[in-house]
């Protein structure tokens, strides 16, 4: 709101927000046509506005640039039309580093060049339980936890009952897709902001294929009614600056859409969204082939959200695509039945490290039953496994060490060496000959870093003991 | 040796042997040819002989029926030719169940139909360290252990200094590849009869690539002299009912050849050998690229000797090529510094688990050092690891279920589930509803087999502990 006699400040990289009252009357979703012009200096970008119920109507924005920004409304409604203003951008708080962006090909920052890793975790349907105290807790336990980026769905599950979805109706099954819920988006709006205040971006999963047998209907929208979801989407939610694209879920266990699909609904989010943010899409099945992972290097994409339970083919996927690699999911700590929900902490934490010293970045997720609790995958809650303090224990190591510590490994600057399962008597490390260099031996589990004796330097035996899930981490003096 | 006034008597499946003297000047290896047309009742088959220095000649043959054989000798050489008689093949005693063939797709049995399953171990070059003593120990090793299979090559690796070697000269680097080293074979056929009364399996290793940077050319010798040593090798060492060909190990790190050269080696085999040895290929490198491992539906090759790290590629294996799968290498038990030497005894047994339940025989190896005898893996002597009374666990297991599980699973006989990392709260069982089971809850590590109270009909919900490495075992009462 603008304020008699005073010009309204936003910080940098923070939203400001035009509201404006306007017609409710017919479908205003569809049949209103709302944008501003900004205007920094002689820079100007159109941003599209949304409904918001009720004769609201709202315009939202994230300046990059500090100083005066103008805006005139443009509308196929009079009285929505032409509308005038200006506004300052000042000086971010701290702790608003801007928005997460790629960053030296395979690595993230913000904007304003803070490094970033994506130390993920996965809630699919936090937000959906209408229990504000059950999201609470789970606030409560991502602020205690290692984590900062947290996968999410827009749309509900088969067997769900949601309270709301984020189209108009009363329960999933009468959805009308073409209107949209505000209170749903408010409430998820909401949400987003709990988790930029805790610093976690909210990789947001726009599209699932875990429809109700195709009884919902939301894996089968038309082309033109899924791009109406997208734009409404957009035009709400990415202003928020923590906010990542995921355009679905494991993407190819929907049977109604082609990777063609797939890829023109990227183009729309790509070509809409005035702010670029990450853009990815996360695969599904066949994970032991490679060609049924999507083709990520294809220009829509901005970075690898890939599905796999070895985290071994990190390199692989390094040198086929330059682009940062989240490995969103690799199985979930837990004991359910399913496969993917039942290993160990000790299971999980080690594909963690086999990815991050391979150059990936591993997110967590876990699956318990018969505690207090539903699983965390799927509800949030609470956390009962043994690797998010392990988790916190490698990001400290990984925060510590270089932005690009593959590169660094290959310059003989920095070494963050996994061993794995394996367990060799000695490691043979091929140090410059020119250079001395501190070595410590990691146990990852007991989360212990001693250091070796001296320095080393050329070509270093270095005696381990004979047990497993130790790293090396080596630096130059 | 015929004996005087009575008939010579050989049981079925062991080595009748023709002594013959002929001439030793010239090359005899390569100049006198030398073969004999056993004759049971109306069928002949041609059998070719071999030079055992010294001006000895023998023709050795494996019988396959019983009653009275007659022979006749042909050859280039006059005192050799033409010499007949006739010998008795009598009934096998306890304990020879004759050669091991490829039975119902994916199995093996003997030939009198005796199940066999292998469960293979490795010694390269057990035989080639001139210490007889050593021989000895790994022999007595063997027979307190599980294993009935041996990996074992007939040319020597890079910096070893072999005493002998299977072509005549002082060492591999002045071997001449036109003639062979009798005092090599008989050593050799000595520690392969060894084998066969342990009832051990030799999977003789023809070649390998492992030669001194080609400084021995072993690798690279030309397709003449190729099948001079192939058919040498077949003239004296295929009547051993326990002989198995592996015609080359990691034959894809060998540049001098092409897969092509590698069809007619194999098919060279094929075509010599009398009596159709269990015959196959392993390869080495890229195993995440199914298209390395050798194509093993060509027709020459009776089974699948496979190099790869995961064992749930079983199944694709199966599906792939119907016939036996020998997971030859899966990595060994031990500590030396190379990636493939230093797993856990538990990992291997839990990849003995995942291959076995999915239909495939995987196999041993074991590579510590810092121990009072040198790794396992290359010359034999003592076991270390805490894998093989485990392996010896599983073989009982596997031994009291029946020959085809995969298809007894599939028609709801027995099941042998293995859970492998994995630690489900509970695990449904779709059991057929006509009928009752017996389940059992198997530690592979603890080697434990704990009956489940009652019998199970029906979806049947297993409750299991929360930890990983358990099977369950299936029977229908």
């Amino acid at each position: 709101m603008t304020k008699l006699g005073s010009i309204e400040q936003v910080e940098r990289w923070d939203i400001f927000e035009l509201t404006l009252d306007g017609p409710s009357d017919g479908n205003p979703y569809e049949e209103v046509f709302l944008a501003a012009r900004f205007q920094y200096r002689n820079d100007k970008m159109e941003i599209e506005g949304f409904y918001d119920g009720e004769g609201s109507y709202r315009i939202r924005f994230m300046p990059d640039r500090e100083g005066i920004w103008r805006y005139e409304t443009i509308s196929n409604v009079p009285e929505l039309n032409g509308i005038t203003g200006q506004w300052e951008c000042t000086t971010p708080q701290p702790g608003n580093h801007g928005p997460v962006k790629v960053h030296n090909g395979y690595y993230f920052a913000y904007e304003d060049g803070t490094r970033y890793m994506p130390f993920g975790t996965t809630c699919y349907h936090w937000t959906h339980t209408g229990d504000e105290g059950h999201e609470e807790m789970t606030l409560k336990e991502l602020a205690q936890s290692p984590f900062n980026k947290m996968r999410m769905c827009l749309l509900p599950t088969r067997d769900m009952r949601p309270p709301m979805v984020a189209f108009s109706g009363t329960s999933p099954e009468d959805a009308d897709t073409s209107r949209f819920n505000p209170a749903f988006f408010q409430h998820l709006e909401k949400r987003i902001l709990d988790l930029r205040n805790l610093g976690v971006e909210a990789d947001l999963i726009l599209f699932h294929p875990y429809d109700k047998q195709g009884g919902w209907g939301f894996n089968s929208l038309t082309r033109e009614q899924d791009f109406h979801f997208l734009r409404y989407v957009i035009a709400r939610l990415a202003a928020f600056r923590n906010v990542w694209w995921s355009l679905s879920n494991e993407y190819d266990f929907n049977k109604a859409k082609t990777v063609e699909d797939w890829d023109r609904l990227l183009q729309y989010v790509q070509k809409k969204d005035p702010y670029q943010r990450l853009r990815s899409i996360h695969n599904g099945t066949k994970m032991y082939e490679r060609s049924s992972l999507f083709d990520f290097g294809k220009s829509w994409l901005t970075h690898q959200s890939i599905q796999h339970w070895d985290a071994e083919l990190t390199t692989a996927w390094r040198e086929a695509v330059r682009k940062p690699i989240t490995i969103d999911e690799i199985s979930y700590e837990g004991n359910i039945s399913r496969r993917w929900g039942n290993i160990t902490g000790l299971e999980l934490v080690s594909r963690y490290w086999e990815g991050f010293t391979r150059g990936g970045f591993v997110a967590h997720g876990e699956s318990f039953e018969n505690t207090p609790t539903r699983a965390w995958i799927s509800s949030g809650g609470k956390l009962y496994g043994e690797s998010p303090e392990r988790i916190r224990f490698l990001r400290t190591i990984m925060e510590e060490g270089p932005e690009d510590w593959i590169q660094k490994r290959r310059e003989g600057e920095y070494a963050l060496i996994y061993l794995g399962k394996y367990r060799p008597s000695y490691y043979e490390l091929d140090l410059k000959p020119d250079r001395h260099y501190r070595v410590e031996l990691i146990d990852i589990w007991e989360m212990s870093i001693q250091p070796l004796e001296g320095t080393f330097t050329g070509t270093s035996r270095i005696d381990l003991p004979s047990k497993p899930y130790k790293a090396l981490r080596v630096q130059a003096v």
